[in-house]
C-alpha cells in the first residue's frame, strides 16, 4: 500500500483555535481524521505531520525519499520564504501537491509568492480544510497513473 | 439537481490536439465527458462551455448568476489579463473554482497574476485534466456544506 | 442636433443588479432616460449602448468618426487594459469625455491606470450615475464653445 | 443656503497669465465670478479661495468642518505631495469634489498620482474652467439627495 | 501553392484614413492589392484578413493550423495586451511573421512589449506598409529553404 | 532645568475630533497636560508647540539648536514628505526622539517611508497619546545618561 | 500578577559581546535584571527567554496564548524575513509590542520592512537597552487601562 | 541694470552653523557679500533672499515675473519634493539657474532626483560657495546674449 | 549610384563558427558577398565592415554622413548598452535599418532594451542571415521613395 | 595548529544523491575526506559540520567566536533568506569565505542575493566541490599573512 | 603653471554640426578657443581633447595622475554607462569638475544617472558652451585655494 | 603544456599605485610574477595581458578559441556593463573563471551584476591578489579532470 507524506508547517497546530473567520473551525486533528479516511478510500496509507521548525520540514523530507510514495505538503509561513525547504522538495521524484487552507491569491502581495509551487506538481488552494482530500484524491490518481504505465 | 457551470477559454478546444508535453493528450471532449460521469456521482448537472471570445465569456457568467448554482472555470490566456471577466465574476453570489491545467506559478512570469483568482473561492491547477473532477467534487462539497447549512 | 454616443463597457448591463453599495441602485436603463432628459435640455441627441465585447466598443467608436459630433465612454474593465480601444478612440477628432461611476483611484491599483484617458479630454469619476449627466453638460459645453469659434 | 468652500492651491492666482495653452484664457477671478452665478442657479452659497501655502489650505479644511456643506478643491501642485492635505481633507464628514484644470493622466508620471483622490468622493478634471461649474452642479446634486435622505 | 495567412488587427481598417504622419496614407486595400502581387511573385497564395475582435484573430489562427502553410501577422493593439492570441499561436509549427507599421520601441512603454514577439520566428517594424512586402519576401524565403531540406 | 520641545505637525490639533477609533480621543491639550506631569516627574520643562505649516516646524526646529536640550516630534503628514524637515532635524546635536499614535507600518505604503526617522535617535509609534510620555522618559534617560557622562 | 513574555530572538544572546558601537555594552543578563526591576515597580512579572532557532520562538509565542498577558519582543533577524513568526503573533489577542535596540530605519533597507510590525501593537526602535523598560511601562499601561475598562 | 533674484530655500540661514564638512563654513551673508561683488562685475543687480516656506518661495518666484530679469535658486530641500514650486518657476520665461552646494549626485538618492531641474536651464552643483558666482556669471552670459540678440 | 554602410559590431566576425544552432551558419563573409548581390540588384552599392570596438563603431557612423545614403547597422551586444552609439546615429539624416540575426524579443530580458532602435527608422530581427537582404530591400524602398519625391 | 569551522547548511547532506548534473557526484563525506588532507597540506585543521536548521548554523557561528580561527561556509539555501544567519556572522573578526558549489549567477534571481556574501571576506561559485580546497587553501595564505604581520 | 586637462568623449567632435537646436552652433574648436582664452585669464594652462573611444578616456585620465593639475571633463554618452571611466577618475586626487552641454534632467530617464557624477567635485550642465569656462573658472577657483591651504 | 589566458581589464594597470585599502598594495607584475610561479607548480603556461578597451578585450577572448586551453578573467568596470564581453565569452567551450580583487557583492549595486559571470564556470572574489593563484588552481584541477576523462 504506497504512503503518502502528508506535511503541515508552522502554526496549523493551532488550527480551529485561531482566527476561524480566516482558516474554519476545523482542528488538525480533524483534517488528520479525514485523510485517513479519505486514504482508506483509495487505498492510500497517510503519515501525518505538524512542525513548526524549518529544519524539521526539510528532514521530513529527505526522510520521504525513502519513506513515501508521494507527498502533501502545507508549508504555511515558510511558503513564502523558504529557498532551502524548495531545494529539498527538488531532491524528490515523486508526486508533490501543494495545499493551503485559503486562497494566497486574495491575501497580501507576500503570499502570491509560493517557493513550493516552483517544485510541486499541482496546487490546491482555497478549498479550506477539504484541500487535503482533494490533495489526496489527485496524489491517489498520479499513483494509480505512474502503476499503470 | 443543482447544475454548475464548466466554463473554458481560449484555445482551451484545441486541447489534445496542441503541444501534449504541456497541456496533456486528453481532449475537451474527453474532459467534458469525464466531468458529466464526476457530475452524475456527486448528483449535480454540468453545463460544459468553451469560448475564445473575452465578452462571451463575461456573458455566460452573466447568465450564470440565474441560470447555475456554481462556477467552475479556466479562463486560459483571459485568466492573466482580463479586469473585466473579473468584474463579471464578482457580481455572483455562488461557488467559483478557477482551474488550470498547468502549474502557472512554474511558468512566464505573467502567468503568476490572475484576475480570477481574487473572486474564486479556490483554485486548483497542475493537476492536468484531473482538475476538473477535482473541482467538481469541491463545488460539490460546497453546495452539501450550503444546503446542510 | 448634434448626436453623442454614450458608449457602455462590460458588465455595466447589470448595474443596479450587483454590489449597489459600489455602483448605486440605478439601472443602466434608468441612466439612459436620465441622458435624456439632460440630452434634451441640451439640444443634443444621445445614441447610448451597451456591449460586454472589446472588439464592438471598437467598432461602435470607428462608427462614431461619423455618427457622431462627441463620445462620453464609460469603458469598465477594458479601461484600463484595452490598448486597442485606445487606439480607436485616438483616430477621432471630436469630444471624449470618459466617465466612471467609481472614483477609480481609491479602488485597486490596477484600476487606477487609464488607457482611455489617454486620449479622452476629461474623465468625470466617482460620482456615481450622477456622472453621465455632468459628462453631457460638459459635452455640450464643449460643442457650444466649438460651435462658436 | 448650503455653503461650498471652494479651495484652490498654489500658482492658481496665475491662471490665464500662464502657459494658456496647457491652462486656458479664463482668469481666476472669471472663474470665482462663474462659481457666483452657478451657486446662485442650485441655491448654494460660495466661499471662494486661493492659497500658495500648504499649511493655509490645511487650516481652510480645518475650518470647513464647521463653517462648509461640501469642498471643492483644486490642490493644483500639492495634489501630489501632501499627505498632511489628504490628513486634514480625511477628517471631513462633508462631500468632498476633486477638480483639475487639466486631464492629470495625460500629463508627467507623478501627476498620475492624487493624495487628494484618496478621499475625494468625485473627480473631474480636463475639463478646464468648466470643471468648476460642474464640481458645483455635483456638489448641489449631492447636498440635495442628502438632504431628501 | 503555398498559402500565406496574413492577418491584421483591430483599427487597421481604418487605415490610410486616420494619423497618416504616424501610419502613411496607404489603405488596408492598398496594402492588400501589393500583398498579392509580390506574393505572385513568389510564388505564394495570400490570405487576407482584418478584424477588431482579438475572439477571431484567436480563431483565425486556429485556422491556420491546417489552411495556411505561414503567418504574418500585425496584431496592433492586441500584441501588447493579449496572452491569448499569444497561445493560440503557440500552437502553430508553421514560420510566424510579427509586422508592424511603426517602430514600436519608439513609442510609449507599454508599445515594446510583444506578447506575439514571444512566439514569432521574425519581427520587422517600422517599415511602414512596405513591412508586409519585406515579411512576405521572407515567408517565401523560409519555405523554400523548409522545402528544399 | 533641562527643556524639552515638543513638536506636532499638520492636524494634530484636530486630535480627539476626528477619526478617534483612529487616533484616540484625547485632545491634544490632554496630552499637553499630561506632558507636563511626567516632565515635572523628570525634572525637566517642556515646550509643547503645534502647527500646520512645514516652515514654521522648520524654525521651531531651528530655536530648539539654542533653546532646548532635546526634541520630542510627531511630524504627522510631514513625515513622509519632507526633506527639508529632516534637512533642519540633522543640523541638531541635542536627542530627537520621533513620535507617532498609530503603529506607522500597519498603514498605507507611503506611511512606511520617514524622513524624520533618518535622523531621529529613537522612535515610538502605535503607542497612542502614551507615546509622549513614553518619549519624554526616553529623553529623561539620554539627558541623565549624557550629564553623567 | 499579569505576566510578560519577553522574547529575544537571535543572536541577542550576544549582546554586549559584539559590535558595542551599534548595539551598546549592556550584556541580555543586564537588561533581564533591568526589566525585572522595572517590572516590580508596575506589579507585573517578567517572563524572559531568548533563541536562535525561528521554530522557537514561534511555540513560545504559541505558549503566550495562555500563559502570558502580553509580549515584548525583539525578533532580531526574523523580523525582516519570517511570515511564520508573524502569523504566529496574529493569533494573539494580548498586547504585543515590538523592540528593536537600533533605529531600524537607519540600517539597510532590508531593515526597515518588519513582519513583526504587521502584528504590533506598538514599536520602540532606536532607545539601546532602554527599549525593554519602555515596552514594559507600555505593556503596564495598556494592562491597566485594559483592567480598567 | 537687470535685476537677478537669488533665492534661498530651507535651512540654508544656518549656512555656515552646521555640518561645515558638508557645506562649507561660509555663511549665508558672506555668500551674499560675494554675490554683489559678482555682480557689480558683471553690471547687473542682486536681490537675494532666504525663507523656511515652499509657500514663500513660490510666491517669490511670482513676484520675480515682473520684477526680475533672471533667477538664480539654491531651493534646498524642497527641491526633490516640491511639485507647486516647480509649477511656479514653469510659469517664468526669463533664465533660471538651479544651484546646490554639494554635488546632489553622490548623496542619498531621493536627492538625485530634482523638480527644479525640469524647468531650469542650467544647474551648477558641488561647487559649495562658490557656486553662486558662477551662477551669476552664467546668468549674466544669458543676459548678455539674449540683449544682442 | 546610392551607398549604403553596412554595420556589423562586436564578434559578428565569428558568425558561422559559434553557437549556429543560434546564429545560423553562414558566415560574416558569407553575408557580405549575399549583400553584394542584392545590391546589385537594386542598384546600390554597398560598404560592408565589422568592427569589435565601441569607438570605431562611432566614427564609421560619422564617417557615413557625409560617406553614404543610407545605414544598415547590426550593432551586436552594443545594441543594448551604447547610449554613446545612439547619439552617432542620432546625428545622421538619411534611413537607418537595425537587423538583428535572433528575435532579441524571445532572449534575455536585457537584450529587449535597444539603444539603436531609438533612433533607426526601422528593425528587422529574427531573419537570421537574411535580415540582410531584406534591410537593404527596405532601404532601396526607402531611397528610391525618397528620390521619387 | 589554527581550526577552520567548514560549516554546510540545509540539503547539503544529500549530496551526491540528488541531482549530480547541477551538484555533481562527490558526497559530503568525499569532501570532507578531501578538506582533511588538504588542511593537512596547509597545516591546519577542519572541524566539518552540516546541520539543516537555520538556528544551529547561527550557533556553530556563536561557537566559532571562540573555538576557530576562521570560517569557510556554505549557508546553501539560507544564503538567500538569512539575516540572522547574516548577523551572526557579522560578529566574528576572523576570517570567512562563502563557498558555493554552483555559480549563483547563473541561476534563479533569487539566488544572485548573498546575506553571508555582505559579511564574508571572499567568495567562491561554481567551482563544485573543488570550492572547498580553494576556500582552505585562502583561509591558510590569510591566517599565514595575519601570522606575518 | 598649473595645467587643466579637458577630456571630451564621444560625437562632440560634431559639435555645431549636428542637432544646433540641442547643442548650439559652436564648433569643438570654438569651444576650445575659448577655454584657451579663459585660462590665460585665471593663469592656467589647457590640454584639450577628444576622442570617441571609452579605452582612450579611460587613459587620458591616467596620464593626467601626473601630467594635470585638474580634469574637467564631458563624457558625453559614456557618462551613463561606463563604470571603467568611473573607476579610472576615482584614482585621481585632483579637481574634477563634471560638464554636459544639455541639461541632463530634462532629457531621457536613462540620462540622469551620471557614473562620472559619483567621483566629479562638482558637475555643471545646461550652460551649453559656455559650461566649460565656468568649469574652468571653478577649477581655477579650487586651485588657488588649495594653492593658498 | 596547456596555456591560460589571464585577462585584466581597465584601470588594472594602475593597481597597487591606487587606492591600496580597497586593491591591495600589489602591482599587476606583482600579480603576474606569481602567476608564472603557480602556473609552473601546476605545469600550464600563462598568457598574462591587460589592456583598458572593450574591443581589445574581446579580441583577447577570440583569440583564446583557438591559443588558449582556459581562461581566467577580471574584467574589472566591463564586468558590469558589457553584454559584447559576455558574447564574446560565451562563443568559448574551454573553462572560463571569472576573478573580482574585491567582493563585488559588498560595492555598490550596480557592480553586484556581472555579465562574465553568466558564461563563466567559476567566480572567486574578494580574495585580492590572491585571486589569482586560486583561480589557476581551478583552473589546472579542470584541465586535469578533463584531460582524464
Amino acid at each position: 500500500m504506497p504512503t503518502v507524506l502528508v506535511l503541515n508547517g508552522p502554526n496549523l497546530n493551532l488550527l480551529g483555535l485561531r482566527e476561524p473567520e480566516l482558516y474554519g473551525s476545523d482542528t488538525l486533528a480533524d483534517i488528520e481524521a479525514r485523510c485517513h479516511v479519505v486514504a482508506a478510500h483509495h487505498g492510500i496509507e497517510v503519515d501525518f505531520r505538524q512542525t513548526n521548525h524549518e529544519g524539521e520540514l526539510i528532514e521530513a523530507v529527505h526522510a520521504a525519499r525513502t519513506g513515501a510514495d508521494a507527498v502533501v505538503i502545507n508549508a504555511a509561513g515558510y511558503t513564502h520564504t523558504s529557498v532551502a525547504l524548495r531545494d529539498a522538495l527538488a531532491t524528490l521524484d515523486i508526486p508533490v501537491v501543494e495545499v493551503h487552507l485559503t486562497n494566497i491569491h486574495r491575501r497580501e502581495p507576500y503570499r502570491h509568492r509560493s517557493f513550493v509551487a516552483e517544485v510541486a506538481d499541482a496546487l490546491i488552494c482555497g478549498a479550506g480544510a477539504h484541500g487535503y482530500p482533494l490533495a489526496l484524491t489527485h496524489v491517489s490518481h498520479l499513483l494509480a497513473k505512474g502503476a499503470a504505465s
